[in-house]
C-alpha cells in the first residue's frame, strides 16, 4: 500500500488516479487541482463554442463524486505552490499540505504570453480551461467580429466555430501560412479551401504579429507590427502553450531544452518517487529520437496510465513503458480533414545534416472511394521517407475524405520502421464505399518507390 | 522489347497491361478476354443492383479504346483454350492464336457450382460479371422475393441491395451463422443488427443446404436438405468462387492444395516465362505462412502490378515483390461496417497445434468518437494475439463507426510483426470528431496486455 499524490486534474492526472486505484485498491490516492472541476475534455471546447456540443457539462468526463465513489480523494481549488522532495511533501496556496510516497506531476501547460501593450484588456481570451470556453461562447453570441492570434489547429477549430456563428474573422499568423507545423504547400491547400468554402469574411494576415492591443477597458482591436489596424469585438490568443513547470523546477526536477520536464520511459523525473505525465513533460520524437514538446490529450492519457503503473507497482513487476511520440494529429474545418504524423518535409530538410537522413517525398491527389460511389471525397496524401534506409518518416493527409485513420496506418508503419518496399503491398481492406482498390496511401507509396529506385 | 500476352480482362489483367506498357513503351502488349468488355469493378455490382450506382457504365474503369490509345492491343470475346509453353503460344476458341515472350495469366475465378436437381432453371444467378449484375437488377425490379444461397460478404451486400428494393429475402447458409470466416460471436452481432434494423422480412436459415431447386422452366423456390421449402421469384448463388485454372493445369503449370496457381514472390509460375496474378493464384497468408485462396480485387491489382514489373523488366533490375496477404476485408450493411484482417480466433485455435502459437483475444465495445459529439457510432473491436511472442495476429471490427481504416492500422501492425506492448502506446491522431482520446484499438490492446501479463 502506498500513498500516491497527483497534481493536476485535466487529462493525465485523472487518468493516473483511476489507474493507480485500479492497480491496487489499497493505494491511498489524492488528486489535487487548482480548478473547480476535474477530468474534462479541453479538446471539446471548440465544439461547445460552435454549438455542436450544446451543453458544457457534456465535456465533463467524470466528476469529483465519481472519483470519490471509487475511493479517490479529490481536492478542487488546491493550487500546488511547492514540492519538498526531501520531506516528500506538497504544499498548496490555501496553506494545506500533504505527504506522499509517490508523486505524479500532471501540471499541464499554460498559454504562451504575448507581452505587448494593453494585453490586460477585457475580452482578450485564451482557450485552455472550461471557463475560457464558456467566456468565449458568451462573447461569440453577442459579437460580430473576432481576431484570432495564431494560425494553428486551435485557430482552425475556432474559425469553424466562429463561421458557424456568422462572425467576421481575422486570423493573424506570424508565419507565412496557417498550420505552420505542416509543409507549406499543404497548409496553402487548407487555407484555400477555407477561403473558398466560407460564407463569411475570413481575413488572413501572415508574416505579421501583434504590436499592441487597442482599447480602453475592453478590447477594441489590434495594431500589428506591420502597422495594420484591425478592429473587432473580441480576441482569442491561440499561439500555443508552454509546459507548466515552475514548481517542478523549484523542487530541483530537471527540465529539458524544450522547457518540459525530462522523464524516462517509466515517466520518472530526475528526482526519486516523483513522476510526471502529460503537457508538463517533454518527449522523444520517434523518427528523430530528439526531445520535442507537444501538448496533446492522447499523449497525456497514455503517460498518465504509464506513470500510474510504474508508481503503483513493485519495481520488478513493471512491464509497460512509454517510448515516444510521432506527433500524430488531426483537426478539421467542416468536412475538410487535416491529419499528420511523423516528420514533415520541412523538418526533415532542417534536420538532414544533424541526423543521417536523405528525405524524399511524394504527393498524390486521389478519390477516397471507388470513383463511381456517391459522396466521394478527395484526399491529398504526402509521404516523407528516408531514401537511405527506405523507412517511412512522416505523412500529411488533407481533404474531404477519411484522412485521420489513414494517418493511423502510417503511424503504425513509422512505429514499426516499415520501409517503403514493405508498405507497398500492404493488405488494406477494400470495398467501393470505403476506398479505391489501390488505396491513396499505396498510390503515394508507389510514387515514393519509383523515386527510391532512381 | 518484349511481346507480353495477358489473359484476363477484369482486374489483374488490365492492371498488368497498363503497367507493362508504362515500364517499357516499346513492349508489345496483347490483352485477351473472353468477355465483351474489360477493366470493370466487379465489387461495384451490388451497388448497381441497389440503385446507389445509377448506371452500369460507371463501373467500367477503362474501355478497349482507352487501352488502345496507350498502345495496348485488346482482344474482346477471345476465350483462351490452350497454352503451349514449349512453342510459347496461346490458342483461342475462335481458332486464333498468338505467340509470347512473356505470358501473364489473369484468368480469375469462377463461381462454385451447386450440383443439385434443377440447377439449370432460369432466374438462378451468380454475381460475377457485369452481365450478372444487369440480369439481377432486372429481376430485382420485377420481383417481390429472393433466395440468397450463401451468407458471406457478397450475400451481405446483396441483402442491403434487396432491402433497398423492398424484396422479401431468405438467406440460406450451411454454417451456423453469416460471415463464417469471422468469429461466431462477431457474426451473430452482425446478423442481429441486420434483423433488428431492416424494414423488410429477412429470413435466415442456418446449418442447411439446397437439396434441389424447384420449378419447371423458371426458378420458383428451393427445397433444403432439412426439408424446408422456400418459394421466391429468383435466386442468387453466393457460395464463393474457385480459381479458374483449367488451361493452366493442362499446360503443366503447378497448382496448390487450394486449387490456385502456385506463384513465387515475383508472380512466376512453375513454367518459365509464365506469370499469374489475381483470383487464379493461391497466396501466402502472412500470419501463418500457409497457402490460402482468397478472391479479392486489391490482391488482383497488386499482383497484376508485380507480375508486370517482373515480366517486363530485366532480371537484375527487379526490386519489387509480393510477399503475401493478410486477408483484410471490409463490407457493410447500410451504416454498419464489418472489417477484418489476419487470423480469426477460430482459425487460430484450429492451427495452434500445427503452428506454434498461443492465441489470446480481447473484445471491447466503445464509442468511435468523443462521447459528447453528435452522430456517434459504436464499434466492437476484437483483437487476436500470440501470448508466446506478443505479436498481434488478427482483428475484427464491426459497428456503426469507422472500422475499416482501423483495420488498416492493424494490418500495418501485423505486417510489421508489432507486439501488443509496442502497439499499446501507438500515437494515433485524436480530435473529438474522429475518435476517443484513447482509441478503441488501444483500449482493446490494453485488455490484451493485461492478459499477457497474467
Amino acid at each position: 500500500m502506498k500513498k500516491i499524490v497527483i497534481i493536476g486534474g485535466c487529462a493525465a492526472g485523472p487518468k493516473a488516479a483511476a489507474k493507480c486505484k485500479r492497480i491496487n485498491p489499497d493505494n491511498e490516492i489524492e488528486l489535487y487541482t487548482k480548478e473547480n472541476l476535474i477530468s474534462y475534455s479541453a479538446c471539446g471546447l471548440p465544439y461547445f463554442i460552435s454549438g455542436i456540443v450544446p451543453n458544457i457539462n457534456k465535456l465533463i468526463i467524470r466528476t469529483k463524486e465519481d472519483f470519490e465513489k471509487n475511493g479517490i480523494n479529490v481536492f478542487l481549488n488546491h493550487e500546488c505552490i511547492k514540492i519538498d522532495p526531501k520531506a516528500k511533501k506538497v504544499f498548496f496556496q490555501n496553506e494545506k499540505e500533504t505527504s506522499y510516497d509517490e508523486l505524479i506531476l500532471c501540471t499541464g501547460s499554460i498559454p504562451k504570453k504575448i507581452n505587448v501593450k494593453n494585453s490586460h484588456l477585457k475580452n482578450i481570451f485564451n482557450l485552455k480551461v472550461i471557463q475560457d470556453g464558456i467566456d468565449i461562447k458568451k462573447m461569440t453570441e453577442i459579437s460580430k467580429s473576432v481576431v484570432i492570434i495564431g494560425g494553428g489547429y486551435i485557430a482552425l477549430e475556432l474559425t469553424e466555430a466562429f463561421v458557424r456563428n456568422n462572425l467576421k474573422i481575422t486570423v493573424l499568423e506570424k508565419n507565412s501560412t496557417i498550420m505552420p507545423l505542416l509543409d507549406t504547400e499543404i497548409s496553402e491547400k487548407i487555407k484555400n479551401y477555407i477561403v473558398e468554402k466560407s460564407h463569411v469574411e475570413i481575413n488572413y494576415i501572415f508574416n505579421d504579429e501583434v504590436e499592441e492591443f487597442i482599447g480602453e477597458e475592453n478590447f477594441e482591436g489590434i495594431k500589428t507590427k506591420n502597422g495594420k489596424i484591425i478592429n473587432a469585438d473580441f480576441c482569442v490568443i491561440a499561439t500555443g502553450v508552454v509546459p507548466n513547470t515552475d514548481i517542478a523546477k523549484e523542487a530541483g526536477i530537471e527540465t529539458g531544452t524544450t522547457g518540459g520536464i525530462i522523464v524516462d520511459n517509466k515517466m520518472r523525473t530526475s528526482i526519486q518517487n516523483i513522476y510526471a505525465a502529460g503537457d508538463c513533460t517533454e518527449n522523444i520524437f520517434i523518427p528523430t529520437k530528439q526531445s520535442v514538446y507537444l501538448s496533446l490529450g492522447t499523449i497525456a492519457n497514455k503517460q498518465g496510465r504509464i506513470a500510474a503503473i510504474n508508481s503503483s507497482g513493485e519495481e520488478n513487476d513493471i512491464k509497460e513503458y512509454f517510448d515516444g511520440i510521432l506527433g500524430s494529429m488531426v483537426t478539421k474545418y467542416f468536412d475538410y480533414t487535416v491529419a499528420a504524423t511523423g516528420l514533415s518535409e520541412k523538418r526533415a530538410y532542417e534536420l538532414k545534416n544533424y541526423i543521417n537522413i536523405t528525405p524524399i517525398t511524394s504527393t498524390i491527389e486521389e478519390y477516397d472511394k471507388a470513383g463511381y460511389m456517391p459522396q466521394i471525397g478527395i484526399l491529398t496524401v504526402k509521404l516523407i521517407a528516408d531514401k537511405r534506409t527506405g523507412e517511412i518518416l512522416g505523412a500529411q493527409i488533407v481533404g474531404t475524405g477519411d484522412a485521420d485513420k489513414r494517418i493511423g496506418t502510417i503511424a503504425a508503419a513509422i512505429r514499426a520502421n516499415l520501409t517503403v518496399s514493405e508498405f507497398l503491398n500492404l493488405d488494406l481492406p477494400y470495398a467501393p464505399p470505403f476506398s479505391s482498390t489501390i488505396d491513396p496511401l499505396l498510390t503515394a507509396t508507389y510514387k515514393l518507390k519509383e523515386m527510391m529506385d532512381k
